[in-house]
């Protein structure tokens, strides 16, 4: 029950203890009290302890006693840090930092060392930060409880950064002031033994300082909490995530915290649908979540992009970045175009992108039409910083638009520049100082809105089947999606060659014939399906077949049509929990690793725009005069089927493989179900 | 043959005309003309023309009678420019600039205009750089022929700008300013009616001042011209390129300068090719050039990076960056690893990353220690600024070996930091703030080794069939492959059924039985293609359908075992010439458009590299037990298709489809040949 302890002794100190200060300027100790003076020159009581230094207290206890001291910094020894952490506790300190590595990361005794510390947190509960991290920024309070030099210079602002690694912590606080940001409180977790980061992010809802928030992860402990805290947090200030460990970094990123990787799609399709931004780099963090510490755009679900540039050449840059994010830029409505005709000469460009050609006094009221299109819910635009011909952060003011937020890219340098930058964003518009920054705004502002519009999805309850459990062959997977109102195609279970002759009288060919037997699993690979089965004589030989790999019931299919073949399933992830997956069938789209992922259970609506996620999507939209997919018809198969999974405790996973496309909808064409044994069943209990 | 006309006048001037100057600060004329102070303090000769203004020359003639004016800056209407461009001319300038749009972007009477500038352009010669351009910044010359204000801020250096927009130039050398990089020439080309973009990569390959060069694309006019001015170029001077277009953006591109989009993938390819490196955006574009204009590495086909970072969050960003580039990372020789050992305090990761827990005094010997290492071509380092506890600049100037460049990214924020990061620059280390920057440094070095080491390659002259054209029936088509040593599998062509039953009685069945007609191209759509025939029933009643779609031709093949299938063809392109194209078979490669393309002729070496450019290459690399690929004879093949091309005129275009990957190796399983009709491909000639 950690959350619900508060860290305000932690990112809001009345008194700070250095304990292990240091005279060498060399030393960690030293460098935290020396960054530590502006809180003290603000007022703030700072201790220095040191046992062996007269001119310190000799204790925490000493040290409490001259006056208040919610948090110590610890700068010891590993060995010597719980017992440190103990003594601060028994002093009265509400938390503590632990800076220095040498614990779980680094294996053998540190691995003790760290149990240590998670034991006196236990037993005190003292709220712990680190080890192993470079500490924290909270400006607003004068506290840079960190050892890198130029802190100081990171000023207090509205974003808030929550890192799993100090030094990220730190670049990316560095970047933002680079950007013109100032900064909330900036956490980084290190080896985050107590404090992790579901509880930063649930302190930051409550943080009236706080206007956006960036968020590096590596590696997720719980995921059902960290998804939570992200979904509750995400709902007041956006949140913006960059996840670490699309390629293979494991022995690298071990050695780092000691934590495993989690899966980094399953960790992003987690977090974006928890309400979060996501992001691919350092760099878009930064844009993204300085946009969206300016202005959000309005809660919908298609949202519209409107480009002014002022030179043609950046604005191509700019408008073939936002197709390459799927960005929606659509052409001005004609009122629009009327005013802007008014506005610019005949030689522009003006349905969308509009190019001003060399602004003048008129580009205020450009990017008030465009803003104002009922089409446009965001706008992005690029200029040279031409004084001569415009006072562009006047045009900016001019031109905006209640609800429509603007980002702006300002091309250009020296002190002039970066004082005009300075002033957009004092004026509330976003700022870049190039296209691809204005399209990383733009894509954080559009995920945004679309986040925030799917909350008010409701989920609605769905009667699914419960008690699912033990072997499934073929029949009774498919029974289940039968109850599920997944489509499956017309099927007769056999338990004789006279049967089988039967269901083929009766359905009529072609059919499939395949082994019917909960132990197969790859029946294709061990010729137990037949294909395109006409007539008697094909039938027997086919049977013939079966006999011969021991098979003495059969499942008899009508042949489905020919269509385009995806692959749905649901099952448990260690992290997450239930899961859906959605991908493209054949050998390619495995290679490619082309899936969309979201956690159950999810409601029909959302499951709906899995399919567009996909790489391969365009095959799904009639390629080459073939079906087209109702994505209304997959997401109500798509959730069921995470229903289904999250009811049942003992279903491992469903796996529906084809789910084919047809001119007549989606048709399951076979669907292996796995199960716990039934004792492991028996003890778990139901999801959420 | 405007080629071999110098650019000196242009962008060496002794003394420049303004013409069109105004006293109006608003007009382009008067911002000129201010730009141009500069030029004038430093002794060259500015004179500014305008006939209607007492204190200024009354023509270019009267202009170039007060000193010598080798370039005009024309900045009139466009429908006078042609008339001052003539009258420049005839008073001896060598060059001219017309910066106004108006022209063939415009269309309407616009199209006339640039018509008739480059009527006189044909007539007199004159170098034209425009219309449609801010113009270009010579700063060695102290020439800043831009009306854009703070261009004088833009400072001497080592990095070349070629861009098509005026736009694009200027904005990239502001970032390249705020980079700390000085910029040698920046050149917008606009419409491009003479001074095209081979012109001035021509003129750099001998200008002493430039060490890299950064080339902005949207449209190629003239594709193998362009290939020949960077293929020169490379050799010399490391060229980044930048392709606009990846996503649909042509009917804002077309009002730009008037030229229609050539294709993004074509073009990267043939860029690729001629030795430049590819770029995804602008801020990669800034971050590559720099730092290939302060270091190459080694001409290397697999070139090792080391990196080395004082924090692990970073190092782990950066590395999983690196791992996203395909960069290879080894783990460093035991050597270095125990040189490192003696380093480095036991809790850090030494394998490569190399983290350095907080740097001290043997950073220096550790960056060195890296660089040494035998499987190190390039290092890759990220370091906060921590003035306190290393001397960075030391460090990484003490670390450094021949030949082994290192980029570094300096995290931090302030003076301080902007200095430090100046004095990298000035000590030949490139530079970063964050761990991207830092990736895309490398690599672009990486890229630029490869290719440097790629040029050794030589192109084997090879004997391939000429006089190929007319029509080809798929026995035709596949005899064209048996003479270029592509494997098909054992065909026999009948002319009968009875012929058919005695070559499934020869080959021995299964077989594949085909119509045999060059006129149909889409044989399987029609019912012309019948497999796994295996027995004289079976042939009867595959020829008996084929019979019912007017076939009397057949050919008959035996089957081909199963594998992977691939498609390799050889095509013209309209604006490059002879390609290549290699993808995956299927429609989910199909739907990607993951294929990998090369100009012809390209030696059998060289082709080799394509598959593994393929999205889906892990399917070709021995997939769930599949075969295994052997790139050699991948390259073989594709190199012989493409000589075949480039050997007669009178084929279009030849595509083996599908081209099967089997453990034998691979087989053409159909081929396709197009020809032009044979009156046009008499007057065709051959290909380079």
């Amino acid at each position: 029950m950690t959350s619900a302890r508060s860290l305000d002794a932690l990112f809001a100190p009345k008194g700070i203890a250095v304990v292990g200060a240091s005279r060498n300027p060399a030393k960690l100790g030293s460098a935290l009290a020396r960054s530590l003076g502006g809180f003290a020159a603000r007022g703030g009581h700072l201790a220095l302890v040191n046992g062996r230094d007269d001119s310190m207290h000799p204790s925490m206890r000493d040290a409490a006693d001259a006056g208040p001291v919610d948090l110590a910094m610890v700068c010891v020894p590993a060995a010597a840090c719980a017992g440190v952490l103990a003594e601060a506790a028994g002093a009265g300190a509400g938390a503590a930092v632990v800076c220095g590595g040498g614990f779980a990361e680094a294996g053998g005794s540190g691995v003790g060392y760290q149990e240590e510390l998670a034991a006196v947190v236990a037993e005190t509960g003292i709220r712990l930060l680190g080890p192993n991290t470079s500490g924290f920024l909270a400006p607003h309070a004068g506290v840079t409880a960190s050892f890198v030099p130029g802190v100081e210079q990171v000023r207090p602002g509205r974003v808030a950064v929550v890192a799993a690694s100090g030094g990220v912590n730190h670049a990316l606080s560095f970047l933002l002031t680079e950007a013109g940001h100032g900064v909330s409180l900036a956490v980084g977790l290190g080896n985050a033994v107590d404090v992790s980061a579901p509880d930063v992010l649930d302190h930051l809802a409550d943080d009236p300082e706080t206007a956006a928030v960036a968020l590096h992860v590596e590696s997720v402990a719980d995921g059902p909490r960290l998804v939570d805290a992200v979904r509750r947090l995400s709902a007041r200030r956006p949140v913006v995530a960059l996840v670490v460990g699309r390629h293979d970094v494991g022995a690298f990123a071990a050695s780092h915290t000691g934590a495993l990787a989690t899966s980094w799609r399953t960790t992003r399709a987690a977090l974006a649908q928890a309400g979060a931004v996501l992001v691919d780099d350092e760099r878009e963090l930064v844009d993204a979540v300085g946009a969206l510490a300016v202005a959000r755009a309005r809660p919908t679900r298609d949202p519209g992009v409107g480009v002014v540039t002022a030179q043609a050449g950046p604005g191509l840059l700019l408008l073939d970045d936002l197709r390459g994010r799927r960005a929606r830029v659509p052409e001005l409505a004609g009122a629009t175009r009327e005013v802007l005709a008014t506005l610019l000469p005949p030689l522009t460009f003006q349905a969308n992108p509009v190019d001003t050609g060399r602004p003048g006094p008129e580009l205020g009221r450009v990017f008030h039409a465009v803003a104002s299109d009922p089409q446009i819910d965001v706008v992005a635009g690029y200029a040279l910083h031409e004084p001569d011909a415009v006072d562009l952060i006047a045009a900016a003011r001019a031109g905006r638009v209640p609800d429509v937020p603007v980002v702006l890219g300002l091309g250009g340098t020296g002190d002039a520049v970066v004082q005009g930058r300075r002033d957009l964003l004092a004026a509330g518009i976003a700022v870049a100082s190039d296209p691809r920054g204005v399209a990383a705004g733009i894509g954080a502002l559009l995920a945004d809105a679309r986040a925030w519009a799917r909350r008010s999805d409701a989920v609605v309850a769905r009667q699914v089947p419960t008690g699912i459990g033990g072997a499934h062959d073929e029949d009774q997977a498919k029974g289940l999606l039968d109850r599920l109102g997944i489509v499956t195609v017309p099927r007769r279970v056999c338990a004789s060659r006279a049967e089988a002759h039967a269901a083929l009288a009766e359905l009529g060919g072609p059919v499939a014939v395949k082994i019917l037997d909960a132990a197969v699993l790859h029946k294709t690979e061990v010729g137990g399906v037949h294909l395109g089965i006409a007539d008697p004589a094909q039938l027997d030989a086919a049977l013939d077949r079966l006999a011969a790999i021991g098979a003495d019931r059969y499942l008899v299919e009508r042949m489905a049509p020919p269509g385009v073949d995806l692959v749905l399933g649901a099952r448990r992830d260690p992290v997450f929990g239930p899961i859906l997956l959605l991908g493209l069938g054949g050998t390619t789209a495995e290679a490619l690793a082309d899936v969309a992922i979201r956690l159950a259970p999810l409601a029909p609506g959302e499951a709906a725009r899995m399919p567009a996620e996909l790489a391969g999507h365009t095959l799904l939209d009639g390629w080459r005069g073939g079906p087209v997919l109702d994505p209304a018809e997959l997401g109500r198969a798509a959730s069921a089927l995470g229903d289904l999974l999250v009811a049942n405790p003992g279903l491992d996973e469903i796996e529906v493989n084809p789910l084919r496309l047809t001119p007549d909808g989606l048709v399951a064409l076979d669907a292996v179900v796995l199960s716990r044994d039934p004792e492991e069943a028996a003890d778990a209990r139901p999801d959420q």
